[in-house]
């Protein structure tokens, strides 16, 4: 079974015109998916932004459900909080997984030589480098950022027949764990 | 293929010592769930609520993203918002299908003759009755819609050793229709 790590970035991700910008960190975000993550087994939850003033909010938002009010009053929170790590860069987030790390991106397009749940949900099964499974936020990563991965995910597909497929990144992170690592 | 529909209840609902009480609207449930809902061929997404303020505060959520600024700036979210019915109570919801609705509720815990997400699947995909699959905001729903309810689906395990399960409705809901109407 190999680590399995997920980050949700800020930076570089395209807007609607396919221009790449930096977004804001959505409070709800944090605590969504890192108890998402926590659910499924994911080790470490990295919220990835380039800007001090948003990380800082990030860590105080994981303050308040570690330490603070929040940890009082919903005791449940904390496990989740405690493996979100706010860091400024994808680098980052590699070099603090061990430098060796397959990095794995996700997007709503197919892309060729897209990987599929199940055979990426057969790999993170077998041994290996840690993964680390990146989502964007906006209207998705930037191609820089499919360049330099090692594997895109098939994105989730629509159900209808007018093909509509607009899942939130809270929805399409608990979706993906899901098939990646829940009970079969 | 039966119609399927899902409904987001703020009242009657447990809070964390097991008391009924009556939540609060998280604006960020409403055009996440609709979006999820619409992406899984969801027909209606209730949202029920017995105040009066509450249900307005819904649809000007609804509104701003159905003909606001919302609907100008992201109009992928037109076609979501546009299942979303804001109704008074679960009664309400069930005449709004006709009446004749088979009620399934979800929560996070095991309960006698829970119905299997496979079966769940099977029953969906043949021919009957709507099915309005409920879920509960604050610690779920209260006794009393587990008691009228036809069936009550298996609980999203965690896929963690020690059993950490504490997932946002947002989150099981858009696993649970994944897995209810998701491809395989």
């Amino acid at each position: 079974m190999r680590r399995f790590a997920a980050a949700l970035v800020h930076h570089p991700v395209v807007d609607r015109q396919g221009v790449t910008v930096t977004t804001a960190i959505t409070n709800l975000d944090l605590h969504d998916i890192a108890r998402s993550s926590r659910t499924y087994g994911v080790t470490d939850f990295f919220v990835v932004h380039p800007i001090a003033a948003q990380r800082e909010l990030a860590e105080r938002v994981r303050e308040h459900w570690m330490t603070g009010s929040g940890s009082r009053r919903i005791p449940d929170r904390t496990p989740a909080l405690e493996i979100l790590r706010v860091v400024v860069s994808l680098e980052q987030a590699i070099a603090e997984l061990g430098g060796d790390v397959e990095l794995w991106t996700t997007s709503a397009r197919v892309r060729p030589s897209s990987l599929s749940h199940e055979k990426a949900r057969a790999q993170l099964e077998s041994e290996g480098r840690p993964v680390l499974l990146v989502f964007g936020t906006g209207w998705g990563l930037a191609e820089a950022v499919h360049e330099r991965s090692h594997a895109h995910l098939v994105p989730i597909r629509s159900a209808v027949s007018d093909g509509y497929n607009h899942l939130s990144v809270r929805a399409a992170a608990a979706i993906l764990f899901d098939r990646l690592r829940g009970e079969r």
